[in-house]
């Protein structure tokens, strides 16, 4: 593993963020894995269950960008490590986001999602393989004590 | 990847949920990687944030096992990929837990859970990398319709 991996597993970590903020279809088709492997990949929303295959993945990922008028992520604890040809990212989503459904009155909302993003190499360039993404409770550690 | 591996990992992956059921933190400690991995070892509980390092995560584990006197799972939708000396296995963990606030009137409950389970293989056995599991709500796909 050498520090440039590390780089370009993160440089398309952040794409796949820079996508979905720009509602950039095209965009984020590429970051996702295909070709032989787009039976393989992989996508879970915050609170849905997982959908599997690359198609079935890009509609959810239209279908969403559709229903988001704004969004902007803030990573942070962005951890990667690189094994061959895998590389795994957990990171933590910090969201700002618009609801859309009060016209004028319009307001931000935030809210932090914690993602697992598991990418694989194919020749040469990373591609996301699996996402998993799942909202953080305020109050889910506390409960437990 | 052969047959036996795929068998191999979904045992490991069975022996997880067996552990939890078991109340059983010596066999969960031997589900997780350790030795060199601890510091690479990650766990995402429903709704909380990522928990990292093999000390930390057995911990949260000891104080849910104490938390939960019954559950039992049923896994459906397992997927299994192995790439060289890793693996990505995907569930649904259907739950059937029972609230002990209750007393004698304890209840049973059920829930959905969708899992991302990273599994590395040490010195010939797998051992589980990465837990992700979050909560499927109901409601979730339809409210993008």
């Amino acid at each position: 593993m050498t520090r440039s991996d590390l780089a370009a597993v993160e440089e398309v970590n952040a794409e796949f963020y820079a996508a979905f903020e720009a509602g950039d279809l095209d965009r984020m088709s590429a970051v996702w894995a295909g070709g032989p492997y787009a039976d393989k990949v992989g996508c879970v929303h915050p609170g849905w269950p997982l959908i599997r295959g690359r198609d079935e993945v890009l509609r959810s990922w239209a279908l969403i960008m559709a229903n988001t008028p704004y969004i902007q992520f803030v990573l942070t604890d962005v951890h990667t490590q690189v094994f061959g040809d895998h590389a795994l990212v957990t990171c933590s989503e910090n969201i700002i986001t618009m609801d859309d459904t009060a016209g004028e009155f319009a307001s931000l909302a935030g809210g932090s999602i914690v993602a697992t993003n598991l990418f694989l190499r194919v020749e040469g360039r990373w591609r996301l393989l699996h996402h998993h993404g799942s909202p953080v409770l305020d109050q889910a550690e506390g409960d437990e004590e």
